[in-house]
């Protein structure tokens, strides 16, 4: 009980390998090279949730206290917010974001494209990658839900060579990783948590270069800009799309969109199955 | 531009290597001895971003355009709500937490214990540990703040076994990981964004059995608990603690809460340094 024997333990530490190649051998920062792509997996923590090993682990409180948790939680909000104007699908989403947030203001700010819920199920369902702007995004997760189509999720910003593509294009590390990715993102879901330019840098990829995204989630939080990035991705006519409009959103939010998307469509699946 | 060479891609990826002590090989899951504790660092994305290649690049927008906004966001939010009853240094927390969110509904609920902010303050100087409850609130915290003071993070519930801990003690694996590690939470600073269980056995552990964190944040969100596991932190008398009564709170707000502390702590470090 004495020792933080084997805890994982985050500190500053220099020289730490950056990712492997299964079956080969550890890479280093200084050793990398980008053209292992494919072969080359990032050893961050979600690798070792998505492991076998792990995924017995993973959501063991859910199955039993976690989730009735989650349906007490999701009655109260149905019980306090009997009135609303979402179809079923989309409030599946805006209540899974008052459940992580605590705040039914959410309900009057979000904004749903047509099509965006069934664009993100099938887009899900297909396997697509979901690019995330930022690293809370990603370890918010769930890695037991991402296993259930397979979806990978790639976060651009975190590319070592980022800031000097910024440098080099005049701009943010966050929208020069967005603009290099940009043609990888046809068909597959962009969500936005955090940075207004790159959701501004989307929009502009979806009216001036032919981007395609099968989704863009976006909900930057913020008094600078996010208001307005948000209402450029509304005003888009013909781009599935959800947001949040105003200041509110976040990374918490951009997982809970997420989460109730995976959720939604691994129910379509057990529906075609006859479950 | 066509390709994702290079980018780090998160998927489900058997046999993962999972950390590493410098200077020695790679240790996969299996491997894993707990005696390593020490010499074994995890291979977060965190560490990564430690070390000196990445420290280049950690802040590079903040310098410019980021920090601006900052400042400019900041500049909104005082003129938005000139009139608070908080100190100074309290303040320079609740306002990156409304900066964080997007809400200003966060001043009516936020909640200091008298001492709180200078024993933050103190704890991070002494390069106190950061036990949290969520890999969120890990991904969210600035290395480059980290850095500062050498102050570790660590995640009790990621721990390969808590699960079997939580079944052994008959409760959730994050309770069971707090519990464990509960005696090296004296003086360090203890934050819960998630788990109201995990925040209510901290409570009991300092209430039945002792334990003196050098500061509690407790601010876990939801509808089941949160709110009772938040008053149960704020009617300790003696604990230093930082709290959001009611049902919101989450990984976004104790990653702010704690970024305002380590820039107050930097800042009284400069101060005293007469910078």
């Amino acid at each position: 009980m004495q020792d933080l024997q084997g805890f994982f333990v985050f500190g500053p530490q220099p020289g730490q390998p950056l990712g492997v190649r299964p079956g080969h051998s550890t890479t280093t920062l200084g050793q990398w090279d980008p053209r292992l792509r494919g072969l080359f997996t990032f050893l961050g923590h979600k690798n070792v949730s998505h492991s076998s090993e792990s995924l017995k682990t993973d959501r063991p409180g859910l199955v039993e206290a976690g989730r009735r948790i989650e349906v007490e939680s999701f009655r109260i909000i149905d019980r306090e917010m009997p009135d609303h104007s979402f179809s079923p699908p989309q409030w599946e989403v805006v209540r899974r974001v008052i459940h992580a947030t605590g705040d039914f203001d959410f309900a009057r700010w979000f904004r749903f494209h047509p099509r965006a819920v069934d664009a993100g199920i099938q887009a899900l369902r297909a396997g697509a990658s979901v690019f995330v702007d930022t690293r809370m995004i990603h370890a918010g997760l769930s890695p037991w839900r991402l296993g259930w189509f397979g979806n990978e999720v790639v976060i651009p910003a975190v590319h070592p060579d980022s800031h000097e593509w910024g440098q080099a294009m005049g701009t943010t590390r966050s929208v020069a990783a967005f603009r290099y990715v940009s043609r990888r993102m046809d068909g597959n879901i962009v969500t936005v948590g955090n940075a207004p330019t790159a959701l501004l840098e989307v929009v502009r990829l979806i009216r001036e270069e032919g981007l395609r995204p099968g989704l863009v989630i976006g909900v930057p939080v913020g008094f600078v800009r996010a208001d307005e990035s948000k209402e450029a991705l509304w005003d888009l006519p013909d781009q599935p799309n959800i947001t949040v409009l105003g200041r509110k959103g976040g990374s918490t939010v951009a997982v809970a969109v997420l989460h109730a998307l995976l959720e939604l469509a691994r129910h379509a699946r057990e529906e075609e199955a006859g479950e």
